[in-house]
């Protein structure tokens, strides 16, 4: 059976149509790979592109993708609202189907070496091939950005995992990671007042003391005018959905609060809804890879 | 892209090893199919083989099961908490992949033949295949059971499809047919009164007036020493899990009894527990096909 890993790299272009389809092309142009979705933000000056595919072909196609946009994209250009660090400013790898976590680190340093190798872009590797706690979080690793990256290389702690303390003159640096899928779940109250759902978000997110493996904010939905709980929950094996909500719905309760719908917003693995109903169905013994039909007929 | 067909006989032994490992051997021995799981039940006195394979191979891996149930199962000596009428109790094919219920059905009516011939076991066609109306249901089919039998087939609206009307004096009668996906779902309810789990398997299944696509029993788990709704549903879409799950909740609460576990047993397509999650975290507009990233992986 084929593993299925997804690569979600994300380029230091938006606006530029070019460059755009010519990395989509690139997206295309691998076998054993399928481009799910592409999503070019103009005023971040960014676009996300969304993979799935075998072991081999996602690392190639990784690596051919970081390429194109080394030829292509000059960071020393480059202006947009989104923090930004190269070319390719981060590549992660996610472990789908039959493809462990150990598997999509060790796929992350294969291409962060090759791209290194090949292509003399600097590498930080993070979330859970980081080398060192303090490069698991992006934003901490991407701090100073393309411009400030220079002074930062040469501080003792930020010595490139790969490469020399220099970064690629329009390159830049990239990170390269393996993480767990996320799952975009927000959750609608029937209250117009934010601070209920601001106040919800902070007993729930592991920032402020809630769970480890959730981030989330609350936000007022202007159209409908009710309050949400709006999350990325970032390990769903480790904290699952049903968990967040039934907690969201207990904490709710004490404003005299009631949840009046969820929303999932784009790609779910179909275990994170699945380990959700087992809860809710109180399924002794489920063996998801055994139990799922699906499972044994895709590859 | 060869036809996928999924095949799961079910069988009158779940207590003898030996039985039961010569049961996978044979099942394992087939080009072109493979086992998926198989779930043996001692307190049902019961194995359920789960396979999928080509049209070809499929055919041939049912056939040979039925022949070595036939030489190695006596049902005079059955004892178990199942209704059943033969060594093979029933044999069902399920299209999958790029195979049609007709496709299905036509499979069926081959190997009943074949088993009849050869082994002379008489058949009943059953849900797609079969020949009248009152032989869809297999409990209507299975009505009597193995002990009753003999008498049954000399009804005249009982003669078998395939065979005379007598019984294979160990083996029994096997129904064979085409149907759609099933989820074997049970409920276990904290009380050691089967009456209570009877008096619900009637109020949720079809057949007392209950949900069309629900078919259910109650019996007791010895082993446990709990009683247990044990029911097949038969159209997932049409009748979503949970709905089963809360009248089971509502309807055990008049005896003040509690749910304290299910059971899916064998293989079930992820949509039928993904679109139970839809419910209990309230979400809208969920796309199964487009948001669940494995959808996008499938052929």
């Amino acid at each position: 059976m084929a593993k299925i890993i997804e690569c979600i790299p994300n380029f230091s272009e938006g606006r530029n149509e070019e460059v755009i389809n010519g990395l989509v092309e690139v997206a295309k142009s691998v076998a054993g790979v399928t481009l799910l979705d592409y999503s070019p933000d103009e005023s971040h000056n960014r676009t996300v592109v969304t993979l799935v595919g075998d072991d081999k072909g996602i690392q190639e196609v990784a690596f051919q993708l970081v390429k194109y946009a080394s030829e292509n994209i000059d960071m020393t250009k480059h202006e947009g609202g989104h923090p930004r660090m190269g070319a390719t400013d981060v590549v992660p790898f996610v472990p789908i189907k039959d493809a462990t976590m150990e598997e999509c680190i060790e796929i992350s340093k294969a291409v962060a070496k090759r791209i290194n190798d090949e292509l003399d872009i600097p590498i930080f590797l993070y979330e859970e091939s980081a080398s060192a706690p303090q490069r698991v979080n992006l934003a901490k690793v991407r701090k100073g950005q393309f411009e400030g990256m220079p002074e930062k290389l040469k501080e003792e702690e930020w010595a490139p995992d790969y490469g020399e303390r220099k970064i690629h003159p329009t390159a830049g640096i990239t990170a390269v990671g393996a993480r767990m899928p996320l799952v975009a779940f927000n959750v609608n109250l029937d209250t117009d007042d934010v601070t209920i759902a601001k106040k919800i978000a902070k007993a729930v997110r592991g920032s402020s003391g809630g769970y480890k493996y959730c981030k989330g904010i609350g936000l007022m939905l202007d159209d409908r005018n009710i309050a949400q709980v709006s999350m990325n929950m970032v390990n769903f094996e480790k904290l699952p959905l049903y968990r967040t909500f039934e907690t969201i719905r207990f904490e709710a309760a004490r404003y005299g609060v009631n949840i009046i719908g969820s929303e999932v917003i784009g790609l779910t693995p179909a275990k994170a809804l699945v380990d959700t109903a087992e809860y809710y169905l109180q399924i002794e013994d489920f063996d998801y890879s055994k139990q799922v039909i699906e499972n044994h007929i895709i590859g």
